[in-house]
C-alpha cells in the first residue's frame, strides 16, 4: 500500500513492550499496600488509615492508565515508527516505570507534617515528567508525516497534542503543592479524573477529517 | 468489510494492555508466600501453615482466571472499542490489579479471632467490586449494537450477562462471611470453582445462533 | 479455510495471557536474591555464599523455559482452542506461577541441615505438579482433531507427548531428593539441562510427516 | 510467499515472551527504590542520597531498554526462528531478568570503601555477560540465512553485529571498575547512553541494500 521507506520500523514491538511496561508499572503499585502483622486488634482501623495509599493508588493507576489511552491513541494513527520515536518511546516508558516510587513516597508521608510537603512536589515532578515525555512523543510523531496513516487528517493529530495536558499545568500543580500539600495531591486526582471522564481524549484525536 | 464509524478503536491494545495487567496480578500473589528465615527447625510444619494463604491464593489465582476468561469471550465478540469501553476496561484492571492486596490480608488474618471478619469482608468486597466492573463492561458493551462482530447472535451477549456472576451473590457472600468468617471464604472458592467448570461459561458465550 | 466450528475460541489472548505468567514468573525469580545491608566487609563472600539462591534460579529459568518452549510448540500445532483448553492452561499457569515459593524456600535452606530435606522435595513436588498440568494439557489438545491444524501429522502430535518428561522422571527425582536431597537439586537441574539443550524438543514436534 | 522449511517456529511467541521479560526486567528495577519510614526528618536529603541507586537503576534501564531494541531489529529482520535460536533466546531473557540484582548491590554499596569494587565489577560482570548473549543470538541469527526475510541485505546483518557493543568494550569497563569503580560505573552509563542516542543503532540495522 505504502512505498517502504528506508529506516522505518515497525510498530507492533513497541506497542507490545509499551503495554507491558505501563502494565507492570500500574499493577506494581498495589505491592506497596501492606498491613502489619500486629494489626489484628484493630484491623479494619488498619485498613482505613492506609487512605493516603489509596489515593496516590488510585490517583497513579487514573494517570498510567490516561496516558496510556494516549499513547495506544497516538500510535494507532501511525502506520510505522522509526528509531528516534522508539528511543522517545525509551523516556516515556522510563518515567511511567519510575511512578510507583514517588507514589509510595506520597502513601508513606502525606501525614507527616515536615515531609508531606517535599513528598507532593516530589511526586508532581514525577508527573511532570512524564508528562514531558509523552508530549514528546505525540510532537516527534505529528511532525513526521511520512510516520502517519494516510487516513488521519493534520487536525486530527494536533487535536491530540491539544488534550495532552500542558505542562502547565503539572507544574501549576507542583507549586501548589508546594504551598498547599493536601491541594496539590487533590489537583493530580483531578487532572487524572479528567482526562478519564469517558469519550473525551480519545474521541476527538480519532475524529477523523469530513465526517 | 464493515465501514469505518467515527470514534472507533482498534481491539488489540485494550487485550494486549489488559493481559499483562491480569498476568501480572494473577503472579504477583505468590510474592505474599514466604517462610521465615528460622523455619528450619519445622520447615514442614511452616509450609503446611501457610494453608489460609494457599487458599486465598487460589480462590484469588481462580477469580482473576475466569474473569479474565469472560473478558476474552466479551472482546473476542467485538470487532472495535469505542472511547467509552476503554475507560471501563480501566476501571476493571483498577479491581484486578487490586486484588492482590485483600488477598494478603485474608492470608495474614484468617486464623485471628478479631480480624478475621473484617479480613473476609474486605476480600468479598473486593471481589464484589471486580464483579461489578465487569458486569458493567459486558453490559456496555452488549448495548453497542455496533462494535459487535456482525456473526455474533442478540442471544448470545445476553446469555454473557447471564453468565457473569450476579453481585447478588458476591454481596450474600459478603453478609455470610460477615457472621461466619470460614463459610465466607469456602463460598468465594466455590464461586471460582463452579466458574472454573470446563466447558460452561464460555462456551455458551459463543453458542451462536442457528447452530 | 476451515469451516467454523461452535464453541471455538481464538489462541491469540490464550497465547498472549500465557506468554505474560510465564515471562512474570521467570523473572520475579529474581526478586528473591537480595544481599544484606551489613555485608560491605565482605561483599565478594556475601555474593559467592548465595550459591544455592543461584542454582535454584537457574533450575527454575530455565524449566520455565523449556516448558513455555513446550507450550509455544503445542499452540503453534493448533489452529483454535475451546473452553476445556483454556481451563486446563489456567491449570498449567496457576503451577507456573507458584514456582517462585518453592525456588525461594530451596535458596533459602538447602545448606541447613534439618531443613533441606523437606525444601527439595517440596520444589521437587511443584515442578511435578506444573509437569502433570503441562502434560494435561498436550494430551487433551493431542485428543481433538478438530482443533490441530490440518498440517500437523498425528505423529507430530505424539512425538509431542513422548518429549514431555515424564511424571514419573520428577517423581523419581523427588525421591531421590527425599533420600539424598542435594542429588535430587542436581537431578531438577539436569532434566532441564536435558530439556534445554539446543534443537532437540520443538524441533521433533514440528517435524511434518512426509518430509 | 517461502516455502514452509523443516523445523522452522514462528517468531510470534519469542517476541512476546521476550517483550514480556525485557519489560518486567526493565519495570521491577524501581521495585529496588525505597525511603526508610523514619525519613520524614529530612525527607528531602532521603529522597537525593539515593542518588547512586537512581544511578544505577537509569544504567539499567538504558541498558535493557537498547539492547531490546537490537533485539527487535533483529527479529525484524528473520522471517522465521528455530529451535536454535528460541534457546539462545532464553540465555538472552536469563541475563536481561537476571540484572536487576546487580543493580540492587551497586546501589546499596558504591558509597562502601570496602565494597565498591566488588560491587561495580560484578554488575560490570553481568552486563558483560547479556552482551555476549545477545552477540550469540545476532551472530547465529545472521548466519541462519534461510531464516532471514529475502528483502534483507548481507550488509544489513553484518552492520547489526558492528552495531553491538564489542564484549571487549564491556570487559574494558570492568577492568576499569576493578581499579576506579566510580569511573567504572560512569563508563557502563556512558555506553548505555551511547547507544541510546536517537537514531543510530537501529537505523543502519535497517538500511537496506541499494537505498
Amino acid at each position: 500500500m505504502h512505498q517502504p521507506v528506508v529506516n522505518e520500523l515497525g510498530l507492533g514491538r513497541l506497542e507490545a513492550f509499551s503495554d507491558g511496561v505501563f502494565a507492570i508499572a500500574i499493577t506494581l503499585l498495589v505491592l506497596e499496600l501492606s498491613v502489619a502483622e500486629g494489626a489484628h486488634a484493630d484491623l479494619l482501623g488498619a485498613i482505613l488509615d492506609l487512605w493516603p495509599a489509596y489515593l496516590a493508588y488510585i490517583t497513579s493507576f487514573l494517570t498510567i492508565g490516561v496516558f496510556w489511552l494516549q499513547h495506544s491513541a497516538v500510535t494507532n494513527a501511525l502506520r510505522a515508527a522509526d528509531a528516534t520515536l522508539y528511543r522517545i518511546n525509551l523516556l516515556v516508558l522510563l518515567m511511567a516505570s519510575f511512578l510507583p516510587f514517588p507514589t509510595k513516597v506520597v502513601g508513606q508521608f502525606v501525614e507527616h507534617r515536615d515531609a508531606e510537603r517535599v513528598a507532593v512536589v516530589f511526586y508532581g515532578l514525577a508527573l511532570l515528567a512524564l508528562d514531558l515525555a509523552l508530549t514528546a512523543f505525540i510532537r516527534y510523531a505529528a511532525e513526521q508525516r511520512s510516520l502517519i496513516r494516510a487516513a488521519v487528517s493534520e487536525e486530527t493529530v494536533t487535536s491530540a497534542l491539544r488534550r495532552q495536558p500542558s505542562y502547565a499545568l503539572y507544574g501549576g500543580a507542583c507549586v501548589v503543592g508546594f504551598l498547599l500539600p493536601t491541594l496539590g495531591v487533590a489537583l493530580y486526582l483531578a487532572i487524572a479524573l479528567y482526562l478519564a471522564i469517558p469519550g473525551r481524549t480519545v474521541r476527538r484525536l480519532f475524529r477523523r477529517a469530513g465526517s
